[in-house]
């Protein structure tokens, strides 16, 4: 296991290199499945298409659902079926790089397969990692499933129209993923109001920015 | 990997045989992490503890949580820390079994960590397998993460009170959970309002009723 960990390490780095050497950075999203990762890759896209060129990975580990959603937005998109797999490993990302023109691309978002827990563990070549939790999962979820919460320059509290509903209690979420990661943005949004979706704009254009060397 | 998948098959089967020398069932829940494992069975229990003697391995990655809620209802309880892995092995079953009184027991119910992809390809030993889904997560989730649908014997809609507000289709969901696997049962239920609880409970009772033999 701990060699095969080192060999994703290795791909990492040169699918960071690929990139680099076209100035296109790599955004990894991640969060369980219903979290919402999707529609904030289409809210992103919405507000910073103008902007940066802007290509998509959607991960699967089945069917073509979510590829379908970003297809209709007129951007490259290209999905990747783990036929199983339960996250995305930096390989798979070098495989799948040939079918954009990357000299076409400031940005590639990925979006991770739905799970809390194991595509924390795989750097897939990221200049940066946004993580989602919504409303309903609960305010003990950084407690229960720390390494993604730990390894992630921002958490997005997503469908945050349902916080009073739940009772959920943000300040635990933050206070504890502060404790697990000093450095991580915590924002709330909703795709359905509509709420904190500037504000966590500004930041992925700020880190896409600091990426490409145009901060 | 084929080769650890065949040996978690037989101590899989050690363990059905383990527990069933002691006439004792195991029940393993499924779901992503905040589908309601946790509240599922605390509403379970209170509806069956009067019926069955009734123990519970809490599965997490880390913390105590959960143990503690069921801890609460002072029933034997063992929580089985996977300190980071993603599912629970029937081996990390086998090596908990001890812990518990197995004479003074009918019924194992197992929360597995929360996740809808890895869990699934393991047998724990389980007499029958339920999956949560929870309202929030979507209406898409059988097509994207087939398997723990098609190897489960229920299917509980949980948090069914906010269909209206997701405007999620029980239609879909159900056409695709009975095409994945003809025989599965699907509750609709909601720990909030109660509904569909006893429903849930019935078929519970029945699975276990017939894994001891007292059908």
């Amino acid at each position: 296991m701990h060699q095969v960990m080192e060999w994703n390490e290795d791909v990492s780095d040169a699918v960071k290199r690929e990139l680099g050497s076209h100035q296109v950075c790599l955004m990894n999203v991640l969060g369980s499945p219903g979290a919402g990762k999707t529609s904030t890759i289409v809210e992103l896209i919405a507000r910073l298409r103008d902007k940066y060129r802007i290509g998509v990975i959607e991960g699967d580990i089945t069917g073509t659902i979510d590829a379908e959603t970003i297809d209709k937005l007129g951007l490259p998109v290209v999905q990747l079926d783990t036929d199983g797999a339960c996250h995305i490993e930096a390989m798979s990302i070098q495989h799948i790089l040939p079918h954009f023109n990357l000299d076409e691309l400031d940005v590639l978002m990925v979006e991770n397969i739905g799970n809390l827990v194991c595509p924390a563990e795989f750097n897939i070549g990221e200049s940066f990692r946004l993580a989602l939790l919504s409303i309903p999962e609960g305010d003990d979820k950084v407690e229960k499933y720390p390494l993604i919460f730990s390894t992630s320059d921002a958490l997005a509290l997503n469908k945050y129209d349902l916080k009073e509903y739940f009772g959920f209690d943000d300040a635990r979420v933050e206070r504890n993923a502060k404790a697990a990661n000093p450095d991580i943005s915590v924002f709330r949004v909703s795709s359905r109001t509509g709420e904190g979706l500037d504000e966590l704009t500004a930041w992925v254009d700020g880190k896409i920015a600091a990426a490409l060397g145009r901060a």
